[in-house]
């Protein structure tokens, strides 16, 4: 239960502030109203104090590091405050919040690698502004991944509602370039994480993989489209052969209604939209981001900085209590793991 | 509403009865039994009569023409008898039953043209067989287009659930073609034929269009992608300025929820599971299949043969039930669209 693991064995989480202009504080404040009636495992902020001020009225305490975190989270939110980031207006990003959006990134996960703190929860930050101060990553997960000493090909990203988990097996990419992308070994890759991560991070023991094909109707037998027969197939049966159980190449329009998502544990998707699209049509406002194979465990809210509504009070707080609950479920499920097999603890 | 339109005033509905060994027959009984529960206007079968028995055990009338339909509706399911296909076994497709597929697609479209039927509901045939018997159609549709006298190209896809209208701009087609399949009058006559539809057959006055990106996010302004910038911008650009009211493009995964979809009248799409993900995600059972840019009214269920579970009794009439709804409600727009504006009924 998320919150045995409050009571004095388990670290608690770090969420990095993400850019102090976007709805991040906003929606970190109201997860912590609904600490107790959501059961939240104990958290604490990494960020700028002052700039919570801009979005949210709510008690805050100040704390020096993590282990203060436990003796005053009941009565306010306790943040880690890294250095002042200026004035801030709601909506509108400057190089001085990225400044300590990159900070507050970067010193939580030096607390998730330490073990200061049990998991790194990321609000969102404003890529430009980022780019702007220098930062050479793609996103927040490629300085993770490498701030945890993991190759960036090995950190795969899920996406995860109530009723839905879906991993991308390409993500940021155009359209076109899908196909081309595509090889045996990403798929394979894609694949194994997805299975040793709901091993190790879900508890489900011998999980069922589901495939969709990257042409309509799977390409129905090469009639549109090849990559199901000389890619996705000789992937399927050769893990097949070695005790997996992965089904598909599905036809993508029809493996996602209710009946259809009961029978197996992961999507796996050939494209971006093909994986959000059901996810965010069901679950708008609840989907996690969580990354597989990290030594850490780290999960996001799957929205960005909302700037169109920074500042009014409207943002929901549903994706980041969801991402607080998934980090709680995982470490559980880790924990778990562990006791009856820790030698392949290590990594996913 | 709908059942006014069979008191005397409207012809019956025309569903042609597809491959005798799927699941057509079946969920056209089944249908027929949901008459008065769902409000059904009258239909009548095309097809068959004998190889129903191997389906569907209710109450059939052979009728000779469809003024007979209305007489027996109640008491029997109206069966035009246009032929044996010989001895039928679910699941087994046969030559025998595509050359009477065949006929009472063309017989039923026939009626509809003529208006001895008010619309045209196709249940679904078996390629296939269809092919082997030298039908040089890709499918239904293009052989119903060509029927009644419109350019290909003209006739276009929309699926509807209750909540979501979505028209894919291109269809059939491997995923990797997709980007070089839209053109910029591809792409307008879609939005051209669905404005118009909507106006004539929704009863929508000024409908809103949205238009999903093809790339992820939408392309984010150029760095996943160009044909958002290059084709999909200035096609917007361009109807908006001449009166149209259309917004994207539209990042994909955040454009279906429901908050989103209350927003517009219809979803244009750039492929094939980026309109049908969503829609039958939301609508597996209920989705309805409709031809925008014929003269006639034709509407079809949203699924295929499913020889897997044909003849067991067990296949859900849902989306045939929808499709004979959904042409009752295209016809009703249709005669009050007519009284205000005769002079641009003749085609969508």
């Amino acid at each position: 239960m998320p919150n045995d693991m409050g009571s004095g064995k388990s670290a608690p989480f770090a969420i990095s502030a993400g850019d102090p202009a976007g709805i991040g504080p906003e929606i970190i404040g109201k997860a912590w109203q609904r600490r107790n009636a959501d059961n939240l495992h104990c958290f604490f902020v990494v960020g700028d104090a002052h700039s919570f001020a801009a979005h949210w009225h709510g008690p805050i305490a100040k704390i020096k590091n993590p282990h203060e975190a436990q003796d005053c989270f009941q009565k306010a939110l306790p943040i880690m405050h890294i250095g002042d980031s200026g004035p801030v207006t709601p909506a509108i990003a400057t190089t001085n919040g990225a400044q300590i959006a990159f900070r507050a990134l970067e010193t939580a996960t030096s607390l998730a690698r330490t073990g200061d703190a049990s998991a790194l929860i990321t609000a969102p930050v404003s890529k430009k502004q980022l780019y702007d101060i220098g930062f050479a990553y793609p996103g927040q997960t490629e300085f993770i991944t490498e701030k945890c000493d993991i190759v960036r090909d090995k950190a795969i990203m899920m996406l995860a509602g109530p009723g839905l988990r879906v991993v991308p097996i390409t993500t940021h990419i155009a359209l076109n370039d899908v196909a081309k992308m595509l090889t045996q070994d990403r798929v394979k890759n894609h694949i194994i994480a997805s299975v040793n991560a709901l091993k190790r991070s879900f508890g489900i023991d011998n999980p069922t993989i589901a495939i969709a094909g990257l042409n309509p109707h799977a390409g129905e037998n090469g009639e549109m489209g090849h990559e199901e027969i000389e890619l996705l197939i000789p992937c399927i049966d050769a893990l097949n052969a070695n005790g997996y159980t992965i089904i598909g190449p599905l036809s993508a329009d029809t493996m996602f209604h209710a009946e259809a998502r009961a029978r197996y544990d992961v999507a796996l998707c050939c494209y971006h939209d093909q994986a959000l699209i059901p996810l965010k049509t069901l679950y708008f406002h609840e989907a996690v981001n969580i990354t597989l194979g990290l030594p850490i465990i780290r999960t996001s809210p799957d929205h960005g900085t909302a700037f169109n509504i920074a500042g009014q009070n409207i943002a929901r707080p549903d994706s980041m209590i969801a991402a607080i609950k998934m980090a709680a479920q995982i470490a559980m499920h880790r924990a778990n793991f562990v006791q009856f097999t820790p030698d392949i603890m290590a990594s996913e």
